[in-house]
């Protein structure tokens, strides 16, 4: 069996050393994208004629044999061999020998770790714009299932003034798909092959980058070796996306958390998606969504992590750096299981928009419209605010709502207000709110149908 | 003088919670975006027969003559009018009476934040990328100043390998291009208008937010209006690219630090850039280097506070959202003070080749090239590698470097080491790095004119 | 007029380099910290010799009419003098020439820095101790005067069980109780004179620094002169304590935000505490309670920024230190202002205590007490659960609450259900609780005597 | 076999939501905590009546051979009992049937994961303790091992002044002992009793919580329900004080890193705490000391992350609450085994004290030391130190150190010098730090002395 990579230091690390070293837990997820880079690396010394077509060939074989026995669960994993490319290159070295030596001619681990985990974040990255494709499509189904619901909007907390449930999911939509746009800007820094850059000086072997950076898929390559051995940009931009989004999520969750309980009863989290109690019989706990909520935290961790393990490190290559991976690794598995669970839960909620609609009849949620009557009666619109204040003063002390309020009542705080001012309602709230982007049926209908179109070409 | 706005409530806020709620102090830095905000809404509100040509022409007349007010500092600013929104507005009254208040038609202070914000952000990124170009000028300059200056290049700070210094710091233009390359992603994402969201249902007016987007220099409107004033995005992508672009300068800060120590000596900062000691009269420090690593966890801090801030937020407006100004301003600040002192910080720093030179001559930096060697004898890189450690380990004990062996020495070790192994040299180890971006001379040549080219395209 | 101090540097810095390196602007609120110390200073090296007692008292007396200067805003401050040490250092020379040059003698910008920051944070965790109590107390209060209100306890933000409001309210004072606890602590870990440590190494001149920390009210000295310049655990204590308390701030605020909804309708903030909209005259905001949630994010991230700044750096000082102060300066100020607020946004908080009651008759608060009651009957807990939620499921079916189902209704789930299951009230279910640390109403009276007296002695 | 606590939901959680909420994977190493508050818990029951004798015994003869299985490895955990505490009491049923539907009699998940937490945390603080002051021992065991070692000690990475390196390392030992002190604070507020609380309400049974206090070994009980099932505050305090001694050791990693690189040359690193390169032959890499540099930002990312969950929620438990978990064990396991490593690493340091010595002689470390001569001469310190600044200025220029300036270069600057000027020497200047703190050598050996006892009394 082969050694390890030999160096002047005359004593193997302490047992402690290598268990607070050693990646091989974590880092084995890489295996698929570890050898499909040796792999290249082997075309590319072929290539160079470093390989004979022979060496590369028995390399090539053995890799895919490797990577079939990792599949199989019959891989001879060993912790001393403290990470994945090392136990790869070991085994390799077990099946074809001394020729498996030649592999890393030219190469680093410096290099062959920053390809490995560009080539994991790449998929992570597809993985995730399909996650977020997926609750905005349940966002807008449900959108779609309930095209008239009323609900009160909200600032502060307080009821302010009518909106379509339609209207409220697409602003979710909304936040999403610019959560895809950054992670699509994110994958295109990261689309960089770092390969060839060896240690930090750049390989001193005839490899041709562009040749691999072909086989890999990456559309470019890195400009300059020591950055390429000394960034982990692309993995906190990607911290730094997913942060945003969880944030996103953050703020569905705590609303459907404030929708399910029984003194806002507007929805009802399907069985599936909540959970009862040990000792209260009659819970039914939004579980999923609070934990979602709780797990936004959990990814800022990690960004704030990485930054911090990042900052004030000297070029090149650090063993700081080894700390990206636990970071990503469960970043990019917490927000692909939320967005799934998220998706479900959007995809069973019950809506109760009967509930929905008798809140928008408490709370003057017309008041505005009130003062927008006056303003179309020619009054300045502040002046016009003031009016309506005092007439919600006054109805507040009556016990009234403004609809309870008769014309008389009325024009005691102005004599604009005529009969007409007795058909504010609801509906007709909504429909003037009718400009792009407002919550008027037709601009919610069009809205809609827009955001199903942007899916569809997603 | 005209009242606050009139609200049901029949109590002024208490003393504290005025200067508790205040934002004066710091959103005043927001009056040319309002400003020109409001004249846009005013030609709107025209345009959809709001206002009559006479009254739109006074506003703007009017609002053009209070920014001239501020920037003469005449400008009658007054804390009890919590905002430099109401301010203005409450000076227009002053200026023109009942008018004023048509102003508002339509608009609420949540759009209207929400505009000024991102008026503000825009520029801010302009600045952002300003600032960067400039900081990579000096850099590339550097670079061009000392093609031939060779360094050793570390990784875990230990000596590695030779590089020029040209291609050390062409690292870091790939960084501030890549940190340019994120502020336009999230100018993109942030050039959206959000007037016309009004509090958070639409305007109900029929004023042209495709207009009002071509005066301001949008490109685009905001698809759904709660979403509108309930994002914070922009503000929060800004400072995570603030965050990336800090975390870089703390790494050039570190190495500025560590380069100008007695122990390295590869560097002087000028006197301009450096600062003396209250108790120790031949100190020589490198401060500025030193702050704007430590600003790095200042700029974290930021991004942190605000994705906390944000997190669990219902729709749409909190007050919360308050809290977005203060980080933000305190982050441009950071990042563009930081990136113009280390501009000139970096264009007036005095390199010691000599002394760079001298250090890539002990510590084995010839080592890999020493495996590469046996490997063209056609030795497999990892028992070159395993050789070479030895004899590593030969010279140490003996206390030489590598070019103090003898070639009877060499063959002790492995009979592939022929006469020629004696002209290793680190002009050799660096002609040998000639793939694209290796450290060989030519490579960076070209590097550097790249970098110029696309700079000068920038 | 004084030089600054002089240094073998030929050239003044950069003005760029004067702005970004001052610290003037944040650090002269340490005036009265700085002229302490170094009235102390002036004693000691009076003990020494170092001092004529007329040099001393000359020093002494300037000091204090800077002192004078600086309370009357009469001081002439000067930009160019970076920080307040220097202003104040080079107003002494002003005032009496030469011998002013004296009172630096054996002490370090590095040590006079650590000590104004140590007697600043003293005063500020007073202010703090002072201020959590003030809050605790508004809690305990508005606690007494609803003796008997009762409200539902939530879980998971669902109904579960009754509690008494005063029982909630106390929760939070025990919150406040543990910050305390752990600001006395961060207090006595900062109670350390670092005075005559010098630069790094200890002060060369006799100075008695068990004189000092008497004259200047330390109980302790610093152990260690090296640790003494490059230490900030003291403000970075102070930070974690307050992200804590902040915290525990955010869950009070988010509690008031929820009960002053339209659907919780349990409480409303008193109008000064509360505020209007630019647009909905109807709007009665609890900003106050929103803005210190938001405010929770602030104090977090100067917590991780200061952590963050100190991470990897090499002892002894190095500049980034100076980012020390605007953290914990804004931190102290949050958190002040934020308790002070809530103190009084407490304090004037009317409860509407049928709407609370009102509550608690909706959502099966009491199956707890079902399953409960049979337990007594025998049946062991987690079967009687069982037969509970067979009930609850049953009268959801039914549209009713526990206490509409007939006595034949519960016997159809169980035998052991007899008469006495209709009684089961929420009275009862509130009495039960009686262990301590229980809602019962003896223990929650007996919890509130107990808290008032340890606020007494506090 | 046992039912899940059952409950209204008609349906059980779907797959992706098992898998989402489960905590098995990470909360089973709370089974023996879990197991000894089930075993107190029934002693309780029993003297409250509620269990027999019999019953109390077999379920306390059961829990004992639940924790025998799990030790042996033979417990059958399963997934779909999603965490530790329902796998036991599920097994527990197993075993005895329904009498172990008796032990959660009166108390739930709530205020039984409460316990687990606080019980977790008490072993692993009396864990911390213990590896803090195992790096402590290494330190000062060190600095005996080379009492008269001089250094430079550093200000800005600038050389300042000579320290002894025993000086230097108990400046560390300062710092873990202030985190010594942090962690017992901890303990102390940790270290209270939550059992009883139930699920927020108190316990309706006669269960002696005094008495459950005294068998799990709390000195005190919650004083409130509510509280009690709510509150992490112990958790983040671990993690804050955590955070606080990461920070500390990657400022002497930082050192490490540096003292061992080619350009200090300071130490050595021993074998068993290097490694070397895949690439480079030569390395001798101080990985330990650089992944415990970068481990800091895991811990500061893990309080972040929890500071960041926590806020906002309402009273009382919320499933955020889960995410406690994984940050605390994860910062629990990366304190000890960082302090574990270092330990070793520490113990293992070879220093090069010539090295250290030689690097006293160059950079005016003695130019305090002339400015205090001629302080001593009568000289205000301030006009001394010009003087100073202006022989290293010309020392500079010469290129000479000031030990090379003549008598009469020295006169030049001012007539004050005399013939001892040329005595002044490294040991003269750290025997005239003689103040408590200070660095001669005879105050460094009190403080040696005296941090041997601090520790052997610990």
């Amino acid at each position: 069996m082969m050694n390890p990579p030999s160096s002047p230091l005359n004593q193997k690390p302490a047992k402690a050393v290598e268990a607070y070293t050693a990646s091989l837990a974590f880092d084995r997820r890489l295996y698929r994208h570890d050898i499909a880079g040796s792999i290249a690396q082997a075309k590319a010394l072929n290539r160079a004629a470093i390989l004979t077509d022979k060496e590369m060939e028995i390399i090539i074989m053995s890799l895919v044999s490797i990577r079939e026995e990792i599949e199989r669960g019959e891989f001879p994993f060993r912790e001393e061999w403290e990470d994945i490319h090392m136990n790869i290159e070991a085994r390799l070295h077990d099946k074809i020998g001394e020729v498996a030596g030649k592999l890393h001619t030219g190469r680093s681990r410096n290099d062959q770790v920053a390809l490995d985990m560009r080539l994991y974040l790449k998929e992570a990255v597809g993985d995730t714009l399909k996650a977020l494709r997926q609750l905005q499509e349940a966002l807008i189904t449900l959108a779609e299932a309930h095209p008239d619901a009323v609900m009160p909007g909200y600032t502060h907390l307080q009821r302010a003034q009518p909106v379509l449930l339609a209207h409220h999911l697409l602003a979710y939509f909304e936040m999403l798909e610019r959560d895809r746009e950054r992670f699509q800007d994110c994958l295109r820094r990261a689309d960089v092959l770092p390969l060839g850059s060896s240690a930090l000086a750049g390989t001193p072997y005839p490899v041709d980058r562009e040749f691999l950076a072909r086989e890999l898929g990456f559309p470019r390559i890195s400009a300059n070796s020591m950055d390429a051995v000394a960034d982990r940009d692309f993995v906190i931009e990607y911290l730094a996306a997913a942060s945003i989004a969880m944030m996103h999520l953050s703020r569905l969750a705590e609303e459907i958390v404030l929708w399910s309980s029984e003194e806002f009863g507007f929805v009802a989290v399907a069985d599936a998606y909540a959970t009862g109690s040990s000792i209260m019989p009659q819970k039914r706990n939004p579980d999923v969504a609070e934990l979602g909520r709780g797990k936004a935290g959990r990814v800022f961790g990690h960004l704030m992590a990485l930054l911090t393990t990042m900052k004030g490190l000297p070029l090149t290559y650090n063993r700081d750096l080894q700390e990206d991976k636990e970071a990503l690794f469960d970043a990019v598995d917490t927000l692909l299981s939320t967005l799934g669970v998220f998706a479900g839960m959007v995809g069973t909620l019950k809506v109760n928009a009967s509930r929905m609609k008798e809140a928008t009849e408490k709370g003057f949620l017309l008041a505005t419209d009130l003062a927008d009557y006056l303003v179309r009666k020619g009054f300045p619109f502040r002046q016009a605010h003031g009016v309506v204040a005092s007439v919600v003063r006054y109805a507040m002390e009556q016990g009234k709502e403004l609809g309870e309020l008769s014309l008389e009542e009325y024009q005691r705080f102005s004599p604009l207000f005529e009969a007409d001012v007795l058909s504010l309602t609801v509906t007709a709230s909504l429909a003037m709110r009718s400009r792009p982007g407002g919550t008027a049926p037709e601009q919610v209908r069009r809205a809609l149908a827009e955001a199903r179109r942007r899916l569809e070409g997603a």
